[in-house]
């Protein structure tokens, strides 16, 4: 498959770079500055993509990933949209633009970016179901683990309900708050001395990420029982709705407390067809859910089948940018 | 999908009851002395199976399945054979034939049953390469838990090896040992009523059975190497080739010496590209691999996706027919 990569971080650099050894070749690559764009007569023809390792050593020596614009990469001629900019809230923009614009061309999206899937999932059903494009997401929600692929494997409707640790950077500080008895302003400043907690670390803590992972799982489960995407509309729920409550500021003796009782605070993300809890909960100290340090683990509650749980890296460029792949291996090569 | 489902025990009766709730038909169900068939000609619509309930409650009452004869099952007109007889070594008779029986009628076949992909894996994909029938078999390996598939969807070349937990039997009676600090025929005869042990448990205590789901495992990955039938044949991998040590009177105070440690002993599988190792192990004593009771975990070693872990039910009814039932899911409907 020909790509265009938007975004250049983390994920986006590294599916870039991957891309070559999932046997799909990279035409675009753009940040929100600028872009390389293959040439559209050569990029039709496999190893004529663009050097995405020139691109990105100039980039990080502080130039310009190539010469063209970023709205370059999304005219370019690509077969799959990889949607790898930061996640932003509300409108979700631009990334739900780039969705819409892939699909009008009838194109397949894959996203990292959780945005339009979050915040806008039955627009982005809408598009897909008037386009020749089909539009995969599992790299938005627990980064390397398979969580989406496996309810869809599983069937949506056999799902009752996941749940889990989906943020790595609370996850750390919880489990080092345990570990070492060490209150939270100190265990979250050592966690960003690491390059684990961002600078601002309010969206990881205050569980605004692992809320918005667990509404794009309730959508995804909804869908199922959802006739057509106008009922899926109103199917769909949203982070306002969700009720959220991070970790900021947890006494260190909570986990003390716990502790004495065999048990242990996780930061855990809950979604059913029609509700998203997340927020502090214990659990037991050597159980199921108590993963250590950045890894996640969803837990999936079928039908039939008990209890399944999954657990990986859930963040990190080469573990996300393998799900990206992963998704880019699952699309049906384009009939063009 | 019309089913036709060979073995009538706990897994062929449980796929036989669930299969209208996944939307399929069962049109045949056969045990070994006996069978119902539905008529040929009424088969062909919607609603027009055999009525499973009544069957199973027949055998339950110890009356035969039906009037039909086995053999008359594997002739009725069916979309999928759901091969659920017990697993047999060596040449994976009746199992064998019962898969080339179908396949030779370009009918798809899902197994339940280990031998024929245990001991005949390139075999079966051979007949699979002259049929328009597909042949799945995620049932075979950690029940309910979907390795085979996470497996195929990460890639099969994108995976180094897959270890794991993979006997409940096994695993019960070494969590109950450590756990309680009995020794192992105290427990194992505790396991036996419970009805978790067979009356002769040597092909779970041994690592017989573990070592052949590893086989599987084996067979799976080498596959994704394997440049056509010939060469598979060449590349896969046997019983007889594999290491494997059972648990069959593990003394207690290796248990003991082992929780000194922080450790516990689990029977572990191990299964790479060409190998396959089965055998007590120390691990961590609340580390991934220490699950509990007769719950399995796999690990699956990947390139660039680091290690997932996924644990759940590795046996009983439900659980293995619902690993079933997936595999139909996935086949596509024929064209006839």
């Amino acid at each position: 498959m020909r790509l265009a990569v938007l975004g250049a971080g983390a994920v986006g650099g590294s599916v870039a770079e991957l891309a070559a050894e999932y046997g799909h070749e990279v035409v675009a690559l753009a940040d929100s500055s600028s872009a390389v764009v293959a040439d559209p007569a050569s990029a039709t023809e496999t190893g004529t993509g663009v050097d995405t390792t020139a691109a990105l050593t100039r980039k990080a020596d502080g130039s310009d990933l190539g010469p063209a614009a970023p709205e370059d990469a999304l005219a370019a001629n690509y077969d799959v949209l990889v949607e790898a900019t930061p996640t932003t809230l509300g409108d979700a923009q631009p990334g739900f633009d780039h969705v819409a614009t892939a699909l009008d061309r009838d194109r397949h999206v894959v996203l990292a970016n959780k945005g339009p899937v979050a915040e806008r999932y039955a627009e982005v059903r809408a598009r897909e179901a008037d386009s020749a494009g089909e539009v995969l997401f599992e790299a938005t929600v627990g980064g390397a683990i398979p969580i989406l692929s496996t309810v869809a494997d599983l069937g949506a409707d056999r799902v009752d309900a996941v749940r889990g640790v989906l943020n790595g950077t609370a996850n750390f500080v919880l489990s080092r708050m345990a570990a070492e008895g060490l209150d939270y302003d100190h265990v979250l400043a050592e966690a960003q001395d690491l390059g684990v907690a961002e600078a601002d670390p309010s969206f990881d803590v205050e569980g605004t990420d692992a809320a918005l992972k667990c509404v794009i799982l309730a959508n995804r489960l909804a869908e199922a029982d959802a006739e057509g995407v106008d009922d899926l509309a109103e199917q769909t729920t949203s982070l306002d709705e969700a009720t959220v409550e991070g970790i900021a500021g947890l006494p260190g003796n909570a986990l003390e407390l716990a502790a004495e009782d065999g048990q242990t605070v996780r930061l855990i993300g809950e979604a059913t067809r029609d509700a998203v809890r997340v927020g502090p909960r214990l659990v037991p100290e050597h159980g199921t859910l108590a993963v250590s340090g950045t890894r996640n683990i969803v837990e999936v509650e079928t039908d039939h089948a008990g209890r399944l749980a999954i657990s990986g890296r859930g963040a990190g460029g080469d573990a996300t940018a393998s799900a990206v792949l992963s998704d880019v291996g699952r699309l049906p090569e384009p009939s063009r």
